[in-house]
């Protein structure tokens, strides 16, 4: 260790720990199940830090794995040796450019910041992911999705330029603030959603959109499934301009009724789809007229507009709380497979007839507009030296049905090093060697978050 | 050439001529002022075909040129010895799936076809670039934009998946029917724009959209340009949510009008903007009278929406008619330019200001809603001799501009091989490195579409 210490020691401005001493939680993802080991914490300042650390570590062949705020939760920031990058101190917003619509961050800034500073100068940050505390690095590096991922698509479509420190420390400035590009290969693009495997990103520039004026939520009951996701396509087809579509089971969302002894509208539905639509009011609530209108004729037995903030209110509650009880039954693993959208039914009834024939309990929800389905399979009283291989099989099962299915094993959340094995399984060899390959062109040995996702 | 004859007789199904005899238009690109060279032409039928020629090329180090239907405007399909592998053949739509909104097509299909298919059955391929008689995988390799890209995004937006022979003949399917993507680095996404460099494209699916009910156009008149584009950003803001926002200078309508002696409306106007606005037919007439309000407290001096099929067709005929215009009056080089939405007007200032100071003449125009400048640089008189040299210099002026303004060579035509002296000039040396080695992971021999756009 005396070694690492005279290699960083006096050279970074921000902080610097050395193992033993780094934090437990460096050492893992948001799950925590799994712990990796690191030579050396840091936590640059600015982008000559960060250059001075891969500068380092390259000389040195030092594994780095690159982290925000911690919120990732497929295994993409345990690491493996070397350096802990920790890019949560570089959290400046640096420019809303009012005349182009864009916004220029440092990757640290927290997602709920970047939320309120656009909303407060009345403008949208189109993607929604659901972990509000998750940092703007990390959501471009999983290409994370999101509920209004059916109107407005997802982290990609909004990054229009990014500063990358590459692993010998040499920075480059990828893309502008041009909303189109054709000139040459769009490396910015590359680098969204490739989970720290190809450079450590500095600076990020975001398209905005205005904000909507109004944005108006209705929870549509089913009494089975497989009902409400047919309406998924009718309702696109209706020209009702959805902002999100999302499904839940009744007997999901009742792990949020019993955790806070509250009860969901329409108790007698097997299953709800809550349906976003947003523009000018009047124009919304026509929509909503029209959209009831049409699930009522394939099958809805309640249609609740969530405009009394009383409802409103108890119905977020109760969905927010499915996942802190899932957290509250101890370990669980979350998994987040994207299928065709034509495909969740089959894909949500095989999960269910895996449960019925023994496998553990699993919690299944997610976004219906998109395919995109969020599993929590629960450890519950599984007993510790079985979970690992009962959880493996488990995902065997389920990543093998995706991919039948024509689905991919992360729609939004990663590979990491938790899905790693399920993603190498189920992709074409010639395809991962291409990635593989794509990543030394930009990281010949292999340095950036190895062992992770697609990589070597 | 009879090695050459060899290689390939006997071995494809599709057509396949050798050189001397191969027709002129296979050398070139839709300018045709610059032709290439070539030893074989093949136009194969299917994949296997692909595959074929692919292997007899990788096995005897020739290069080779992918073309579509040949509409390429920045040289890319010029070919540099070896093959030309025209596409064009494979063009058949292969399936519409309604279940998951996606088409699944050949790239040789034609983007008007293609337009006719889906609209007949109540979808949009939302993209809209103007050259309806591209071919999609053209469009693909381009990150095709237009008109629509304000609203809808570019082409990029809606390729889920393709499939990809490599150099060595080898196939990969990327991606698939989903909508959301986070399994490993997106090399379909790294595939579009690529001009053909990195393999050959044999299948695409694309994402459908529901066929809006009504589009209304409206033409908008200004006292100058400035003026004009001031209200692209108000528009915005106004919660319009525009389909499109394309500018025409009068100076520039004035070439469509003397061609086809026709009067566009407003003749005192000394620039347009012309605005669509999509949706259900009432919402779509409300907000156009707001977008008139907007308009008319921000400098418009008249607004005239395009619901008299009279005045929309002498509008679209004089809009229509620059291109030929320009066309009729002898060689010109086309260019498109993307800078970010505040600076068209400082960008197309600049471009009188050349026109001022004795340059060629230029007609600016393009889509205002995201800074995509079209330029048409015009021979007129210049004689032969001179006008590569006057052409150069002009579009160092120009280009070196567009990246002191924060833009690019190219929103949507490509570097090709005319662009790419300015690209290469105007790009940190170690991105087009990066490009360079990325093209190595996939074609180690730089047999694809080489010394072209980015590429060695």
């Amino acid at each position: 260790m005396s070694d690492i210490k005279a290699l960083f020691e006096g050279k970074v401005k921000g902080e610097l720990v050395f193992a033993p001493f780094i934090d437990k939680k460096y050492l893992s993802d948001f799950i925590g199940y799994y712990q990796g080991k690191a030579d050396v914490y840091v936590k640059p300042v600015d982008d000559e830090d960060v250059q001075t650390v891969m500068k380092i570590a390259y000389a040195n062949k030092l594994n780095v794995t690159i982290r925000g705020a911690g919120t990732n939760l497929a295994g993409s920031t345990i690491p493996d040796g070397g350096v802990v990058l920790d890019m949560s101190g570089m959290n400046k917003i640096l420019k809303l450019d009012e005349d182009t619509l864009t916004i220029t961050v440092e990757p640290g800034v927290i997602l709920k910041d970047l939320i309120k500073y656009v909303e407060d100068r009345g403008y949208l940050y189109a993607p929604d992911p659901a972990e509000k505390g998750a940092s703007i690095g990390g959501n471009v590096s999983t290409n994370a999705g999101g509920m209004r991922a059916v109107k407005y698509g997802v982290t990609r479509n909004y990054v229009l330029g990014l500063d990358l420190v590459k692993v010998d420390g040499t920075k480059i400035s990828l893309g502008s603030k041009t909303y189109k590009y054709s000139s040459g290969l769009n490396l910015q693009q590359l680098v969204v959603g490739s989970e720290g495997t190809l450079g450590v990103i500095t600076k990020i520039t975001l398209k905005l959109l205005p904000l909507p004026e109004f944005t108006l939520n209705t929870v549509i009951a089913f009494d089975s499934l497989s009902q409400g996701i047919k309406n998924v396509n009718k309702i696109f087809k209706s020209h009702l301009d959805p902002t999100a579509i999302e499904f839940v089971e009744k007997k999901v969302i009742a792990y949020g009724e019993k955790f806070l002894n509250k009860e969901f509208p329409c108790q007698r539905a097997k299953s709800y789809l809550i349906v976003a639509l947003d523009g000018d009011k009047d124009g919304v609530y026509e929509r909503f007229e029209k959209l009831k209108q049409v699930v009522t004729d394939n099958g809805a037995i309640d249609v609740i507009p969530l405009d009394d903030p009383a409802v409103a209110k108890e119905v977020w509650e109760i969905r927010g709380a499915i996942a802190r009880a899932v957290n509250a039954s101890g370990p669980w693993e979350p998994i987040d497979t994207v299928v065709p959208l034509d495909k969740i039914t089959t894909f949500v009834d095989y999960v269910n007839s895996l449960i019925e024939q023994g496998y553990p309990r699993m919690v299944a929800f997610g976004h219906a507009g998109d395919g995109n389905v969020h599993l929590c399979v629960l450890k519950d009283d599984i007993p510790d030296d079985k979970w690992r291989d009962i959880l493996n099989d488990t995902m065997e099962k389920l990543y093998g049905k995706a991919y039948e299915l024509g689905g991919l094993v992360s729609g939004e959340h990663g590979v990491g090093k938790g899905k790693r094995k399920y993603f190498i399984e189920n992709t074409d060899p010639l395809e991962r060697e291409l990635m593989i390959n794509v990543k030394k062109s930009f990281d010949e040995f292999n340095l950036l978050n190895p062992h992770n996702g697609y990589a070597k």
